[in-house]
């Protein structure tokens, strides 16, 4: 009786999640309906997030679940423009519902025998793709490009200095990083956590395509020259905000000349080795010791899903590994090689893998490839990727001379319309300032279901919403 | 026409879903259908894990995550104890279902704010039940206890060095860190990766109990002695291979003295702080700067499921934050402090919260209460907690007497019965060796679908398979 109550539930809670798919398709409905922190926590018509000692009911649980999905956001919508990560692919989503109803961890084979294997071979078809021969080389699942890359200057760390593991930064040298201004926060995040210091990542200018200055072997004489040593450089396929990609062969020229770990970080931009037509922005990726890949992002896998890729076979499992007696036995039935689990940082690890075979399996060809050619040149009028970043200057504003109090009224005019947006709910697209830039949007293609009109849409949204400001 | 063929197929994998969950709680399913990688890598009965460049009909994809599941292996069957985390629970699955098909990101209240504020609260709850008063501190969720560890020693040598944030370890003098020779291993990957080096780990001997020895205090004054810093010790309340809970009181009291951090890892254990019989095996955790705790061990909760509790405010903010400016804009319409992302060495992270705010909602009281209350005396034999761990000795051994042969057999047991065990796919658990004990088996119980009826199942299949050894 039991269990047929609880499958009954569970058919009412997929018949709301079913609805919830269907209208997020819809364009009549909201992207949001946005509520201030403290209007969610007084409760809303009787949606209590607080937790007590009583439990609820099924009934009022699958009221929860209602709720719960009434006052988030829908990043699946085609009017949703705010981040790198959109979109909703149903086979995707079905992949992920396995993987919570095999409800297993990577660590070995023993507990995971398929999926290890498929993250092995996908894995392997990712190299070859980043042009590896014969797809040789290494590399493990994630939870994030931000922990990909923080894998990447590990074992660049210990790719140069190996007793670095066991004696600590102490055994090195002052080692220098570098990458570009436009690069993503967590390669500052990575040199702070891993004991580096955020002063020993030198961020490098860029030009007026955004993209990486040579300026960096100036920077690497002038670290050398202040007896440190420079170890790591990251070239950005992607960059977050401006979508710009550094050039790759000039970076592993200048790389190899000086012996250091050149790491690709893709997170955003990977998704384009899929496109002949478009591959070529990351021209020389093969000759990266590391590559970050999120197919979380362009090719619209569910999250999370983020590879790390490793030219060099043998560093992830040196680096990390610790060789844990509980789960990785030696004298198993099986060949042991593929308890792969000490190669990462963690210990269990979620299955972040089979939505992606499964999509890669169903549609690699005439969807992957395909979305990522035909999304890119919807921005025809967008030199690289499909981050497109304006400022709408309304009415008011545009008979103002340059200058600073210009400067200052239009900081406040994509925040406000933000808000508004927001308040109406009918789109989403981000905003931020960089570097002398005043604050200005940021719009960001990834999501299949996203049209041309869809991107009028927003548009004229801006419009509408700022004209008076 | 072709959204209705997806809901269609939609519907079939919901199916697929549901059977193979009502077969799990079946006994006479197997736990696994075990086969070698190379089999599975050459292709069974038509299930051909490779990638190629065609894509497959979605009929075959049907049969590919059918296939997927029937060479996985059932955590949730009440045989398997193979691991800490086991069982399946429908309200956390549905949870999982939810939170995929929302599928978003926990950086910003912008687009999670449900689960932003769920997990705030839940936080609040689990600090309150931690004995901080008001649950009032920090925290978040993380991918996994490892992390969650690792977590701990960053934010406690930021504490103490905030300046390494910046200058890197060379801005620090020689840290020194220490845990029990039973603690989890990822204290350990945690020294490796932020660069105190392993050998700056000090791994403290443990008495007959298998808890911390007090050669603690012997071991700070050494290291004092010779110049280093002690930073850091884990108390681990529950450790993976014994369950053994080391006395926190006892530990607090030398890191008051000596001004240290304490972290509590309670990955295992912590569970034991939801029971009222229970939780005295945690006495002291409330004087812990940290704590980790998995609900996705004890409590059941799907993976992946780790928090980090810290006792003062701002230290994760302070430690790991970089302002990036395109996620965390300050002149947003709301109250921006809900925007809890940058405290996290990830940039992007998967929603783990909602899976067990639900349960907790659905059942906390007489559920994950009472589960723990209930599970735990089935061993009323182990002292401490759900962990038993033994060794069979097959009739030829019995005779033997005590001495090097008798051990080399020994230790060959464990192995080939657990390759048996595999084969038949009846049941499933876990050996290993450690210190100078030889393989022996260890058990572990969490999951609620478990009876007494399995476990002597379990000694029988080990009878049965080991008997002739």
């Amino acid at each position: 009786l039991s269990f047929k109550i609880k499958a009954e539930k569970g058919q009412r809670v997929v018949e709301i999640l079913t609805s919830y798919i269907r209208k997020t398709f819809d364009r009549s409905t909201k992207v949001l309906d946005f509520h201030h922190p403290h209007q969610l926590l007084e409760g809303i018509e009787g949606f209590n997030l607080e937790l007590s000692d009583q439990p609820e009911s099924l009934e009022q649980i699958l009221v929860d679940c209602r709720d719960t999905l009434k006052y988030g956001v829908r990043t699946g919508h085609p009017r949703f423009f705010n981040q790198l990560s959109t979109g909703l692919d149903i086979v995707g989503l079905a992949g992920e519902w396995l993987t919570s109803t095999a409800n297993t961890n990577m660590f070995t084979y023993e507990i995971a025998p398929v999926f290890v294997l498929m993250e092995q071979l996908t894995l392997k078809k990712m190299r070859e793709i980043v042009g590896w021969p014969d797809g040789e080389g290494d590399g493990i699942f994630s939870p994030g490009g931000a922990i990909s890359n923080m894998y990447s200057v590990m074992i660049a760390r210990y790719k140069f200095f190996p007793e670095v593991k066991t004696k600590g930064m102490a055994a090195a040298p002052r080692l220098v990083l570098f990458t570009s201004e436009h690069s993503h926060y967590s390669i500052k995040k990575a040199s702070a956590a891993l004991g580096f210091g955020t002063e020993n990542l030198i961020l490098l200018n860029t030009d007026e395509r955004f993209v990486l200055l040579f300026n960096l072997p100036a920077q690497i004489i002038e670290a050398k020259r202040k007896g440190y040593v420079p170890l790591f450089v990251t070239a950005t396929a992607g960059t977050t905000v401006y979508g710009a990609f550094d050039p790759i062969n000039e970076i592993a020229d200048i790389c190899e000349k000086y012996n250091m770990w050149l790491h690709v970080d893709g997170a955003w931009g990977g998704g384009l080795l899929m496109s002949r037509k478009h591959r070529h922005k990351l021209n020389g990726v093969e000759r990266a010791n590391s590559v970050t890949w999120n197919p979380h992002k362009m090719m619209g896998v569910p999250l999370q899903c983020s590879a790390i890729l490793v030219r060099e076979r043998g560093l992830l499992q040196g680096c990390n590994s610790m060789c844990a007696g509980y789960l990785f036995q030696p004298d198993k039935q099986y060949d042991v090689t593929y308890d792969t689990g000490d190669k990462a940082i963690q210990c269990g690890r979620h299955v972040d893998i089979f939505k992606f075979w499964l999509m890669w399996k169903a549609k690699v060809c005439f969807y992957l490839q395909t979305l990522i050619t035909n999304v890119v040149p919807i921005f025809s009028y967008q030199p690289q990727h499909t981050n497109v970043c304006f400022w709408y200057i309304p009415p008011s504003l545009r008979s103002l001379p340059d200058g600073e109090e210009r400067r200052q009224r239009l900081h406040k005019v994509a925040p406000k319309i933000k808000a508004m947006m927001m308040e109406s709910g009918t789109t989403m697209v981000g905003y931020q300032p960089q570097g002398d830039k005043v604050n200005f949007f940021r719009m960001v293609i990834s999501n299949p279901a996203a049209t041309r009109s869809d991107i009028d849409f927003l548009v004229e949204e801006i419009e509408r919403l700022g004209h008076d400001l």
